[in-house]
């Protein structure tokens, strides 16, 4: 494998994963993707759900979970098992050969806890370095990895990671090795102008009238962390940054959004 | 890697697993075993615990667990989820290169749903066949598989299964192309003479004197599958099988139980 291999990730959140109707049907796009693809998934619901079953208080501060220990131990367990999992077993019943991970598996993803400054996020964790050469072994062998949004810090302790940023931490780690294409699937069909119209997607946002979309405040507050990690992949030298439903995976002529530097 | 190299699997249950402090004292002994190795555990009684938290009512028959889809859940989210990650994370802290498996993850084991006879377990799954080619792959990069006790159908279904089983399953299936030692490691130091009495341990089984303490009815019940385990292993290529404690890895005069043919 070499530069002009394409290596496409998936990052899928939101109703993808709640809704096991939507995530089925992502999957049977996902296993029919051509060549070596990596996906990346969030949490979803079920672990607010887990919470309130166990009686355990979640705690948000900013749209942020708080991740204390029993919060950790609790989306260790619905991520990392029941999700990842399903997830797993699924592809392997349409003949895509997946193989589940956490940070800590292989060593993949090693972040670092967050120092506390305002505000004690817990055991969440930033991303200091990823190992791609395991990974890229299994890709070779035609196994695609399956992350959960959970790394590790090398001294035994897991944390929290964003998916959408180990979605884009793993596109720059291979950018060396691969075309890479960073894809971000969730329930809308892009980034909207006007987010209560679901028809207004932004067909392509380059770095500049990113600036200006900023600037006059269309882009809704949520999309922000989302968008800052397209751009920072792009900085990168990952080839191509796209926002979308699952059907802009394949070319069917769906509207989604793309990033570009230019 | 051949016949020559000697590949460890290791199985952990019981206290082992239960007790933190017993299982970072066998995680510390496992990352210094020297050459391939691969670590299977149960689950516990974590499993136990989260049903209790969560409401769910424990259904066993003859001392094992039913399986409903609510059971499945739950043991998926501790054991692929909570149990192996905490594992996999204290091992890389120990500098061994360790990475999370069910069956499901890379197609490695695959089940068929137990047949309802007399009794419905459920979800519980027995071993059809193990494909060891993306874990020996790993194992030459001297990465350690650490596999939890579910298994899949190849048709989307996660399936519970005896660690036990899983862990001579595995031996079997690698005796072809190492020379395999299997270890079950729990709080006893072996298989006792009298169950009361920790000092009573058998230091060697043949299949003929397992055949004497069976019909002498020597041998505590709970202890038969996994001996049955033990000797269709032997029965099938796998060098050497041992019972007691993680103190039987180092050399170190522990006394244990070695099972033999002869």
């Amino acid at each position: 494998m070499d530069k002009h291999t394409t290596l496409k990730i998936v990052k899928i959140g939101g109703n993808v994963i709640d809704d096991s109707q939507a995530l089925a049907s992502f999957l049977t796009t996902f296993s029919s993707l051509k060549g070596p693809k990596i996906l990346v998934h969030g949490g979803g619901k079920s672990a607010t759900a887990l919470a309130h079953q166990t009686g355990l208080e979640v705690q948000m501060i900013d749209g942020r979970r708080i991740t204390d220990a029993a919060t950790l131990e609790l989306i260790t367990m619905v991520y990392a098992g029941k999700i990842n999992k399903t997830i797993v077993a699924q592809l392997q019943a349409l003949d895509c050969n997946a193989l589940g991970f956490t940070g800590a598996d292989g060593n993949t993803i090693t972040s670092q806890k967050r120092p506390i400054s305002t505000v004690d996020y817990g055991f969440v964790g930033d991303v200091k370095k990823v190992e791609t050469s395991t990974l890229e072994l299994l890709l070779e062998q035609g196994i695609s990895p399956v992350f959960c949004a959970i790394t590790h810090d090398q001294k035994g302790q897991l944390l929290n990671t964003n998916a959408d940023t180990i979605a884009s931490e793993l596109a720059i780690a291979f950018a060396s090795q691969f075309e890479v294409q960073l894809y971000y699937c969730f329930e809308k069909k892009g980034v909207l102008k006007d987010v209560n119209d679901d028809a207004s997607v932004i067909k392509t946002i380059t770095k500049a009238s990113y600036k200006e979309l900023l600037s006059s405040q269309v882009i809704y507050a949520g999309m922000l962390p989302k968008l800052n990690n397209c751009f920072h992949a792009l900085d990168h030298k990952v080839s191509k940054v796209c926002i979308g439903t699952p059907e802009m995976l394949l070319d069917s002529g769906a509207i989604f959004t793309t990033l570009t530097i230019q």
